[in-house]
This record gives structure tokens, C-alpha cells and sequence, in this order.
């Protein structure tokens, strides 16, 4: 085997979720995941899809109906001028990122990426023979923070790709747009492409509007950027995303595609056209006022105790806490699974996240109450 | 981006067949796929998965039950002593065969591989920064040789994998069972991993039984086995596959698998258990018949042309004929076209494939014998 293969961490929250699934009454704030189901309009669009019998191979880059319809979905809520053509539908964002990275690094080029990150991100560019350069994201007083100069000292000769992360997994820190801005700029100078990880652009306040790269693309930028379904509609378990890139780099996109899953199904692509319309939009709603309730009862909670430091996420659903004096996250979740609660520790979040749990608040609100006091139980246990 | 990418070469069978996707005249015998739609008892296990709510993440190795009835599977068919634990569940067969080769091949390491073959074989060693050795599958007479020496000859100090289809894409050849056990015996004293591509497995004549590498499988030996849900039960839209390895190995995959689409969508994979099960077993009984008579209709009229050899497939759903004295494939498909058969030049297939076409013959007999004539047509025009 691949001594790189062989050595891959494996997912910390995955060991500790795994090892604790039976138990039944552990609200589970571990995953990055909404208890919601799919919304029934588009589950049905895919029943409709099988039942029409939509079983054969399609396009690599998707169903041109569904790119189509990102392309007017981008351009109404970022003012993008990506269209149809700057569009790939991937079997999940995940993949949209694995695909994009296999495009543009070669073995022994450099990855910049902001700590703490979701681990998969650093991941990919290990399983590619890539290396990887991290700048931590700090928390100064109860915000997060992450100026452009730091990303920017960060960059090498060798820095093939920044990979940012906004809403961020796991701090729940956005880029303001000026940021974005002077970033891409600086970025399209040196010659680096910026690849945007923007899976929680639509998981905002309900005050807040939704923010993308996307503003600044051009034919000529090196401005990738991946999306998937999964956070906005509550389709994980449906594997589907895409990636919005120049021409030139789609239609090498394009074989890749062909060479690692060929295609998304046609059957799931009918559940993502539904997505994208009215009874989407629907959910989303909805889905925005629960996860703010839900919000607002955890943050109300965790304020009790003088130990937690909550800075409140700008995006995504994560509450990334910091407790004064936990030297063990791992011991600490192990402790908050015996109260009833499942949490992620912030040592599985590459590097920076020690002192810190993530909480995935994406449950019904009165549920994520009783989580968090089970948690405040499980830090006074100690 | 990376030249690697850049350059890779797009599917010569694609250029040709998307560029006449919309002559509705045309019978398609192109691609590697059945007309047949699924079974209506496979779609609707994932109509019914949909309508309970099964929209969330799976496991990274796919649904217990399915691993567990796909080792039955292997077991009641190959007699491998390979089990639940040896599988994994992946997003198709080909993105089954990247997983593998990310696991065990480093960038300069060799991957062995017979051609003529399907072009995805060989890219992908490519994206993965690996190097090629091919070995010539021989036409001799009308029939198809590849002896193991040949094989064994192919390797040297850095070949990390040799790569068997069998039955293969395109010529139909098929390893006969003492070479297989020869070729593992010797390449396990080399310390070589032999990765079997066997998703046309089930796809042989009604009096042939299906063989598979999995015979010889045993934890201490590097044996791993692809195989896929599209080609045995006309699922090739569901991209579902997967893979039969060492326990270790799986291992490593499970962690490679969260880094590429983290896992197949849970109402796909209960389609799966339902094609692994008696309606799956009966689609596969008439497929067969079908295929036969097919395949005879072709041969029938493709022996009228004194111009044509046919090796006879002994698996696949293709035929792969030398035609005398065709000097460009391309130049004759295109000809095909206008007379209403599409056809892949055999310069599709990597190298080897000269003066060769070929044909998937996995639809009605009788359009299938229309297309055979069109195609002499097409010749007899040259």
C-alpha cells in the first residue's frame, strides 16, 4: 500500500460518532448534518425519475437542464457572469473539491488552507502527494478572524492553490467581501488559483445575504469555486454539488469526471433541478428560521457558564465554543456521550481547534437546548 | 493547471457519439450499455427508500446489509472466502478502480495493463502521476490470446499492479482459470497486487459459468477485485460498485472513500440489495438469452463480408472484428453513422485496436441484425 494511503488520519469525529451510534439516547450535534429529511417535492422528482425509467449513463458535466438552471441560480443570488459553460455537477461537493484539486496540483505543489478546517479539506491534497500550508484562523476576543495578509505571507513559489472555506467549518467565520475582493486580485497577480469552498453560502442569519467568489469571476481569473446540495436542502445523503470554473478548466474537468464517477444520476440530478426552485427556496426558509431558533437557544444556554467563550457564527451551523481549562477534547466528548450529548472535539479539526468542541445545531431548537445543558452537566462532572 | 490534466485524452468513443447524439436514426452501438432500463423491483426499492426519508449520510463502506449480502453473493458464485469485512461499497466500478489505485500506487510507480482496453483503464494511472506498461493482447486466427508469460514479462522492479479485466472491454477475451491461478501464485511472490477488473463477470454465454480472482483471495495475499452493479443488471445511471480486498486494505479505503464521495446515496445501495436477490437473478436470466441471440444474429450477418474476422466473445456484450484492409476507424465510423450504426473505432482503445470496431450488441436482436447490415453497407460504400 501507499505509505501515504496507509497513514491518512482517519476522521476523529467518525471514531468517536462510530463507536457510540447504538446508543439511541445521545443527541447528535457530531456530524455535519441536519436531522431534516429532504423536502418531499424533490424526494418525488427523483421516485418520478426511476419510475420513467432515467436508469442509463448522462453527461459527464450533468443534465444541461440542471446546469442551466445553477447558472441563472449563481447569477440571481451572486450577480455572477458564470454561465451554463462554467458549470460541472459532481456526486457531491466533496467530490467537487477532490476533482478540482486532481486538475490543478501536482505531486510536491503546495496547498494553502486556513486552521481550523474540516479535515477532509487537508486531506485531499495529501492523498494527491501534495503539501500543505496552514494559517490559522484566530479568535480574538469572541470573533474569529483571518486577515488577507496572512494568507497571503503564507503563499510560496510553490503555493499552486488557496482553498478557502467561507462560511467556515468548523469556527462558522465568513470573509468580508472587501476581503474577497483584494484577495482574488491579489491572488490572479501571483498567479494562484483561489478554489472557494462555498457549501454554506446559503446557511446564513436570516438578516444576512449570501456571499460568493463568484462575484469576481471571470473567463480569465483563476476563480474556481464548488457547491453542493447537501447543507442548503438537506440532501447528504443524495451526493450531489458542482463546480462553477472557467472554460478551459470544465473541459479538462470534464475527463476527470469521466475517469472517477462518470456522472452524478440522472435521477438524483431531477431531485437537485427541484432543489433549485420554488419548493427549495421554500425549505430554505424554513430551514433559516429553525436553524436561527436554534441558534439563539444554544447561545442562550452555553452564556450560563463563565467557562465558555461562544463566538457566534457568521455561517454554517456550528457552534465552535472555547473552554477555559479543557486540556483533552477527546476526554471531554467521551464525557458529554455519558450525559447525552454527541460532540465533535477540537482536535479533529487539523490544528488549532484544542480548547474548542463543535456543536452542529441543525436540530429542532427545544432538542438543541437539552443538548447544550447536558453538555454544561458534562463540563461541571469534571 | 496540471499538463498532466490538460492533456489527458478525452474518450475517442464520446467525441464521435456526442457529436451525433441527436440522429435519432442512429442504432447505438457505441457506448458499453444495455437498452434495457432497471428492473421495476430494483427502482422501486429506491422509490420506497426515498418516500421513508433515507436522505442522510451513509457509511463510508456502504450499508451493512448490502456488504453483507454481496460476500453471500461471491460466495454462493466464485466460492471466495472473502466476506463482509473484504467489502466495500463505492459510487460505480470505475470509481471503485480509482479508489484502489490512489491506495496502492505512488507517482512514478508502474501499473501493468493488457491492451487493446477501455481508455479509463489507463487514464487513470495517469492522474495519479503513474507510469504505463501495456501488454499486447494478441489476435491469433480468430481468437484472442494473452499469455501469463507475457504478463510476467511486462513487469519490472517498480510495477506496483497488474490490472486484468476479464472478461475484457473490448475483445471479449476472457483469462482462462488456470492461468488466473498461475498469474496470482507468481505475482504474489513478486510482491505484486493484482487488481482485477471483473464487472463484466456475469455477462458470458448461457453455458459458460462465471469465473472471478476471487477464487484464490485469502487475507495474506494482494488480490483485489472491482466489480459493478451496471453491466450484470442494466444499472449503469445508479453508479454503484464495489470492492473485495484484504481487510487492511479496506481499511485504508474507508478513509480514501470519505475523501471522494464519502459514500453511495442509501437509497441507490437498496437498489442494489434488491438486484443481488431472486428479481435481479431472473433479469439476469433473460439479459442472457437476449444477449445470446443477439450475439448470434450479429455473427450471422457479419460473416457475409469476406473482409470481416470475428473473434468469438467468451464474455462482454461486445464484438471487437478485424476488418482487411481498413486503414482509419474513424474515418469508417463516421461512414457507419450516415448509414445509421454508430460504432467506436478501435483506436479508441488505447493501442492495439487498429483495424478493429467495436460493436455492443446489448439490444434487440433484431435491431441488432439491422445494424449489422447497415455496417456491411457501410464497408461495401468505402
Amino acid at each position: 500500500m501507499r505509505p501515504i494511503a496507509r497513514e491518512l488520519p482517519g476522521s476523529l469525529i467518525r471514531v468517536l460518532a462510530n463507536a457510540n451510534l447504538d446508543k439511541s439516547d445521545v443527541i447528535p450535534l457530531w456530524f455535519g448534518e441536519s436531522d431534516l429529511t429532504t423536502a418531499p417535492e424533490i424526494a418525488e422528482a427523483a421516485r418520478e425519475s426511476l419510475l420513467m425509467g432515467e436508469t442509463h449513463y448522462g453527461p459527464n458535466l450533468g443534465l444541461t437542464e440542471l446546469r442551466a438552471e445553477l447558472a441563472r441560480y449563481q447569477q440571481r443570488l451572486f450577480a455572477t457572469s458564470a454561465g451554463l459553460d462554467n458549470v460541472a455537477v459532481t456526486s457531491s461537493g466533496l467530490n467537487a473539491l477532490l476533482l478540482v484539486m486532481s486538475a490543478l496540483v501536482d505531486p510536491g505543489d503546495e496547498v494553502v488552507v486556513p486552521v481550523p478546517t474540516w479535515p477532509n479539506l487537508v486531506a485531499m491534497p495529501k492523498v494527491l502527494s501534495a503539501a500543505l500550508r496552514e494559517v490559522p484562523i484566530r479568535l480574538e476576543g469572541t470573533k474569529f478572524t483571518l486577515p488577507v495578509e496572512d494568507i497571503l505571507a503564507a503563499c510560496t513559489e510553490k503555493t499552486r492553490v488557496v482553498l478557502i472555506n467561507s462560511p467556515q467549518n468548523p469556527t462558522g467565520w465568513r470573509m468580508p467581501e472587501a476581503d474577497m475582493a483584494r484577495l482574488v486580485a491579489e491572488l490572479d497577480r501571483r498567479g494562484i488559483w483561489l478554489l472557494a469552498d462555498e457549501v454554506y453560502a446559503r446557511i446564513v442569519p436570516q438578516d444576512t445575504r449570501p456571499t460568493s467568489f463568484l462575484a469576481h469571476f471571470d473567463e480569465s481569473r483563476r476563480i474556481v469555486a464548488i457547491n453542493s446540495f447537501s447543507k442548503s436542502w438537506a440532501m447528504t445523503g443524495w451526493r450531489l454539488g458542482w463546480i462553477t470554473a472557467p472554460r478551459e478548466l470544465i473541459q479538462t474537468l470534464e475527463k476527470l469526471i469521466e475517469f472517477n464517477t462518470s456522472c452524478a444520476p440522472t435521477f438524483v440530478q431531477r431531485g437537485g433541478l427541484v432543489a433549485l426552485g420554488p419548493a427549495g427556496e421554500r425549505f430554505l426558509a424554513e430551514q433559516t428560521r429553525r436553524l436561527d431558533a436554534a441558534r439563539t437557544a444554544a447561545l442562550a444556554v452555553l452564556a450560563r457558564s463563565p467557562r465558555i467563550t461562544v463566538p457566534e457564527p457568521q455561517g454554517a451551523f456550528y457552534l465552535f465554543p472555547r473552554i477555559e481549562a479543557m486540556a483533552d477534547g477527546v476526554a471531554m466528548a467521551q464525557r458529554a456521550i455519558e450525559r447525552g450529548v454527541g460532540v465533535a472535539p477540537g482536535e479533529a479539526f487539523v490544528h488549532g481547534g484544542e480548547g474548542h468542541l463543535r456543536l452542529c445545531y441543525a436540530r429542532d431548537p427545544a432538542e438543541v437546548t437539552t443538548a447544550m445543558e447536558r453538555l454544561l452537566d458534562a463540563l461541571d462532572s469534571e
